[in-house]
């Protein structure tokens, strides 16, 4: 009998937080949830950063995924917007963590290459895959696709690790 | 009469997060703690930001200042280490705000400039003057006496927009 395991896909950003909650039992994967969290951009660091903090730990709440993945994000902006991308990045990667989820980590290449197959897939190629993967993905976005991707690259490498750890 | 208002000021980092309370009352300084937040290194980044985020979340519940201020971070390090020190970042200006305390931000300049009186101040002076503006300053370390300097710089500059706005 396959266990089925509920992951959180989180794609951070400062203005735009994608997320995705599936399910994933062996190679099956089923869609449950996905959006994305906005803080207004005229707050105050601060009060933004909160917004995403209590965003995640509310979906955390209502959605109980046992695992959350994160998109090791891309660094070729800037150093100031590099600035800025961490910080929204730090509480992504905190705050599943705070409420005892194992997060795992991603590049964005990784997760092109789970989902499309090649590492050098375009966004519309992603959000393809996604929605062939799972026709119940009612995503509207980019960001909540990303997220969702996400988490299937985290469902992928999680079951490899266990297929490896039972050999 | 002169309101006192008690004051955390944090230099964050992934390694090491320097954290100082003070009391201002008028021009008077009074130390109350400082210390070091220390994640293990070992560890990975999901937790060390957890070490962070609970460790100032206890330190507030302990101490009830009723402001913080934040160094804004220096960028000037490559993008990997930009990226690290923004994530440890987010954390140390999201967690006092979760918490209801409004969050300043000031840059090292000003930091230097309000504590010594210019801006291009080594470690060194930097120390000597938190001593000299607080002989009961107990810091063991210059990451908790960057951040009562950090403390420091805030009371002075509330007070100044204080006095702006009777005037």
């Amino acid at each position: 009998m396959l266990d089925v395991v509920r992951i959180i896909g989180i794609d951070p950003g400062l203005r735009r937080t994608g997320w995705g909650i599936i399910e994933s039992e062996g190679n099956r994967l089923r869609f449950i949830a996905c959006g994305v969290l906005t803080p207004a951009v005229d707050q105050d660091l601060a009060l933004r950063l909160v917004h995403l903090h209590e965003g995640l730990m509310r979906l955390i709440a209502e959605h109980h995924p046992q695992e959350a993945a994160v998109e090791e994000t891309f660094v070729n902006a800037g150093a100031r917007s590099t600035l800025l991308l961490g910080q929204a990045r730090g509480i992504a990667v905190m705050t599943p963590a705070s409420m005892g989820l194992p997060v795992g980590e991603y590049s964005a290449n990784l997760v092109k290459k789970s989902v499309v197959g090649t590492g050098h897939a375009e966004k519309k190629q992603i959000e393809l895959m996604v929605r062939t993967l799972m026709p119940a993905a009612n995503f509207k976005s980019a960001d909540a696709a990303d997220a969702l991707a996400i988490a299937i690259c985290h469902a992928h490498h999680r079951q490899h690790r266990k297929l490896a750890r039972s050999a």
